[in-house]
């Protein structure tokens, strides 16, 4: 029951590993692609992304029975209006947004009476564009499907069995939910890593070419994050206000509580809590979510 | 004008990466060891990173003409302490700590007389302990000399010239302004990265379970950085209070400011800052401090 052609929407990071990995796990299912650049459609036809790269949105779905929008998620109405005409009355429409309330409701209002089964593959890096996609981007990693409470179960069976496909562990939750688990596991941890990377590039105490030179002391973990997209991520944060907001606020609560044991000189407090948090790395590494080595093996020595 | 024979108290990661070093690229030059844990001691004597681990600190000092203290920087007037007699009067004093102030303070202040020259070599892992150390840890990595104003130039040239024999650049730079400089590049991070560990690991909305599984969407980077040793940790940030205290409201500023910007949906300012923080990273791997491969070359999937 698997799909026999694939539409992808936008083919930068996500979108290309999509097609790549099509490709490699699912050899029966055709491809076809759509990017709203012109330069991403030849490099993708170049790359090979997906079996057919087209002119315009409506021949990418035409025939399709599975379309997975890879835009940013401010994009995704718009990309959807796009196809409305074209999309196959039996297609599951689908997605790689990061937020996926918004997603959701933007899917279904411009797509009135299709299947949307919303989903975010919790994997990427900090590059995008069509040269950085690769077939491996969701082994080992977890899709979190969003299907509406009165999804069709078989469409959202379909879509788990696509996912595995492609090498990823499966699971379904509530939209806001999601939002809410993401926030701490991603949006926040952006937030910061932007905000710690302009405070330093502002300072006039210290120069930028101190602030890279000695960024091996810990900051050059928090540039890798903070090089990521900047229309992805002001669509993620515009899209997942009230989640990011709200745990922004927990976050914030206790680093002042962790300023003010400083401040006091409390070495006990600070202890206690940098004792805490190596569990949780440990946990991380035997699930398989990161890389062993230290230092994540980095080859830089 | 090379050392003869280097003293290294302390064989955790830092201890045990020097007398490695020195063990390949400055073969003629004699080491000793010690640490306060026995079994330290034995892990030492079994993996060689140093020529001889002694019993006492004292055995450890006696006819050195470089002592280089790689314990705790809350350790380190204790450290100290233990060979005030054994000190050979000709000898140079040294150190690795994180912060460098009061390390400066308490080595003077245990050793007065001493040629005392503090020194951070800005490289490390999250791991600690015996096992941790590898020779090739300083290279390409800046080790910074703060050496007080009335140091002899002669003493500071032959500790610089150590440090570039085991593959790192030197800078020189006054004891404040490292610890001002610190507190961007690796305190603050530091400081950052085990809070939101911290803060994800109490939420009642969002369980464990979830953050680790999807921790692939950001979070892991940080959970390596705060799996660092408490003890370490802790000690930075009882010695550098000011400027971490300092750079933490210049942080706490930025983000406050970020926040209203997303409470009033101002796409435009999120999406300049996310544009701006590109730069630095790029800058960071073509001076060669970071791996340039995506997700630092992580092998994970
Ligand atoms: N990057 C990650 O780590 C990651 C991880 C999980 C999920 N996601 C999600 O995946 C989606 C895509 O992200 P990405 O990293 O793949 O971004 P990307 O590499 O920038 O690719 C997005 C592509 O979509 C194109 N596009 C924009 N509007 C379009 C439209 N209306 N029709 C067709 N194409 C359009 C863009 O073209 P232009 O550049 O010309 O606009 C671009 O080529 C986002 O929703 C993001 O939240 C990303
Ligand atoms: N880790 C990094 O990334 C990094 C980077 C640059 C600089 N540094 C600095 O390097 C120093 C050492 O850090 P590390 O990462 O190597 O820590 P580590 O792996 O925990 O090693 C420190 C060792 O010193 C021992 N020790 C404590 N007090 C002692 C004493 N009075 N006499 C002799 N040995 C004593 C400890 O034994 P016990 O465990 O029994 O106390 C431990 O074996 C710190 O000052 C740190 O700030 C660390």
């Amino acid at each position: 029951m698997s799909f026999s052609r694939v539409a992808v929407i936008g083919l930068g990071l996500l979108g290309g590993s999509v097609g790549l990995a099509i490709a490699e796990s699912l050899p029966d299912c055709a491809t076809t692609g759509y990017d709203a650049d012109p330069d991403v459609r030849r490099r993708a036809a170049e790359r090979g992304l997906v079996g057919t790269v087209c002119a315009t949105a409506a021949e990418a779905v035409a025939g399709a029975d599975l379309i997975v929008f890879c835009v940013p998620v401010g994009a995704m109405a718009a990309a959807a209006v796009e196809i409305a005409d074209a999309l196959p009355a039996d297609a599951i429409v689908s997605d790689v947004g990061s937020s996926k309330a918004a997603v959701g409701e933007a899917l279904r209002g411009a797509l009135p009476g299709a299947t949307v089964i919303p989903a975010h593959p919790v994997a990427g890096t900090e590059r995008s564009g069509p040269d950085a996609g690769f077939a491996h981007l969701f082994r080992h990693r977890w899709c979190i499907l969003t299907p509406p409470a009165d999804a069709d179960p078989e469409a959202v069976a379909k879509l788990s069995e696509f996912w595995r496909a492609l090498g990823a562990n499966v699971e379904i939750m509530d939209a806001a939910h999601h939002d809410l688990v993401l926030a701490v596991t991603s949006h926040i941890p952006h937030l910061i890593a932007y905000t710690i990377v302009g405070t330093a590039s502002d300072l006039e105490e210290v120069t930028r070419g101190e602030v890279i030179k000695y960024s091996a002391g810990g900051f050059r973990d928090f540039t890798r994050i903070a090089a990521s997209d900047p229309v992805m991520w002001r669509d993620v944060f515009l899209t997942n206000r009230d989640a990011v907001l709200e745990m922004l606020g927990r976050f914030t609560e206790d680093l002042t509580a962790l300023q003010r044991a400083i401040r006091r000189g409390d070495g006990e407090a600070l202890f206690d809590l940098f004792a805490r948090t190596r569990e949780i790395r440990r946990s991380i590494v035997e699930q398989g979510q990161d890389d062993a080595r230290p230092d994540f093996g980095r080859s830089d020595h």
